[in-house]
């Protein structure tokens, strides 16, 4: 069954990777919506245009969503204040606003301090998707395939049909699975399953960087010595700067508490090489295993 | 152009992963070698022999190596003195040994306490390949494809010829690119490359199961929440615990010392975020892309 697309014309604002993925998913399917797009970035604005991802441009964010049944914010998450500022007056209130911040409650506090009134309809969405790279000539129809949206409510009045019409869109877009959560609750998540991933593999890129400037190791090279382990730990180290900067900052609070939580994991596994206590070691990480494998299959009680 | 294989008869002690992909790998070449395996495991042994990767089996080490030209020792490397001490007496003067141990300068130190003698040519070798799953069943001919060797002299007497046949073999084997370096230095180089980020990779799973188990967050499900990112960082957590609980604790010393590098560079990021440093955390995450990219190509000079 072609589930049908329950918006007839969405607006996009940023039509980068993010923005235009979604907007290919959608154009993709069954009763392809009208898609009206915005950027500052021109060239990638015509360039999304070109493609047909979008059936209309245009550099101006009050242009594009006048008359939209739903608006998609899908810049970095430290722009959207502004971007709310800009276009609240032109949004007319049937409107149904989201984004795709990957970080959510600094973003509610500004919302609920100063733009429930002026939003009624709001619901934030976050599918479990991204790549290392960015703009249009990164963006695949399939991105959201098979991944997690989780939507988070914004607006204090029940959602309701809102919510359920999003769901289909993000059903639609390829994202068959979304679960609906509080902002804190999304941001202690994400800090466990996304931001900390990205700040060790920060963190282990500047390792091997800070050997090379040392100089210690005569034979070090370790972009030509590297095996499948490093490539795989090091991929999302070449995310860009810019939105990685910005996603670490805005969920600083609990990206820090997942660092000890993180810091109190890595001191188990020290503790068994001081103590040298092998037999240890390898019970415990088989232990370790069996429970993961456990919160694969759902299976833990305890 | 085709070279052929430096040795017509070579025994391998343990046909795992490591075992049956070299024998994998040397049977595809253009002359084959004859190759006799021997594990205690005879069903993995009978499978690689009906596989056609050895040209015979035997659950005897002592049988295995009798008359070989090259013997390969592809097991865990805490269980090879133990190996050293069962063929010492049956290993002609004129056999050339290796073995494809992640770690090194232990070994390095019993051969030369009391083995450097029994076999007076000895290469260790390390090619920079592997796969989290174990087994012949694992086993792939292609597994050392353009992946670099470590080849580390043990014998004290220059290895000369050895060590251009043995070249040979690693490069008919795949691997056309080897690093003649000491053990400590190995061990130094691998503990930044390789069992470090599997050390992260543990901890970074210990990190979500122990957060299931604290039930803090409600909706909490590592396995269905998480994106391609958090899967590239935990492929290496489910490598086989026996195997890494010896390597890690091998080479304890050099990744302690390489995990107190990590926390500092973890330290670095972690001040960015205390400091509220939004514009100081981007601008570091891109000298520290530009410097990997120069390591890349070799053009650092700084």
């Amino acid at each position: 069954m072609t589930d049908s697309c329950p918006y007839r014309t969405i607006s996009i604002i940023g039509v980068g990777l993010m923005g235009a993925s979604l907007a290919g998913a959608l154009k993709a399917s069954a009763s392809p919506p009208v898609i009206r797009g915005s950027t500052p970035d021109r060239e990638n604005g015509e360039k999304a245009l070109r493609r047909g991802l979008i059936d209309s441009y245009t550099p101006s964010n009050r242009e594009v969503v006048s008359g939209a049944e739903l608006v998609v914010i899908a810049t970095p998450p430290s722009s959207i204040p502004d971007i709310w500022e800009e276009i609240g007056p032109v949004v007319s209130p049937g409107t149904l606003l989201t984004d795709l911040a990957s970080v959510k409650q600094n973003l509610h506090a500004i919302y609920l301090e100063r733009f429930s009134s002026v939003f009624p309809r709001y619901i934030s969405s976050h599918p479990m998707a991204g790549r290392e790279l960015t703009g249009v000539d990164a963006s695949r129809p399939d991105l959201f395939r098979d991944r997690l949206t989780f939507l988070i409510p914004f607006s204090s009045s029940p959602p309701g049909e809102d919510l359920e019409r999003l769901k289909r869109l993000w059903t639609i877009a390829g994202s068959p699975r979304q679960t609906v959560v509080e902002s804190r609750e999304h941001d202690r998540i994400l800090s466990l399953i996304s931001h900390l991933p990205h700040l060790l593999s920060f963190s282990l890129l500047e390792t091997l960087v800070q050997t090379t400037d040392k100089k210690t190791i005569p034979h070090w090279n370790w972009p030509s010595q590297r095996g499948g382990a490093l490539k795989d730990m090091l991929r999302i180290a070449w995310s860009g700067p810019d939105l990685w900067g910005d996603i670490l900052l805005q969920n600083r609070k609990e990206l820090l508490s997942s660092i000890e939580d993180f810091t109190s994991s890595m001191d188990v596994f020290k503790k068994f090489l001081v103590a040298k206590d092998r037999e240890g070691l390898i019970s415990y990480l088989k232990t370790l295993q069996a429970k993961a494998h456990e919160d694969m299959h759902h299976e833990r009680h305890s």
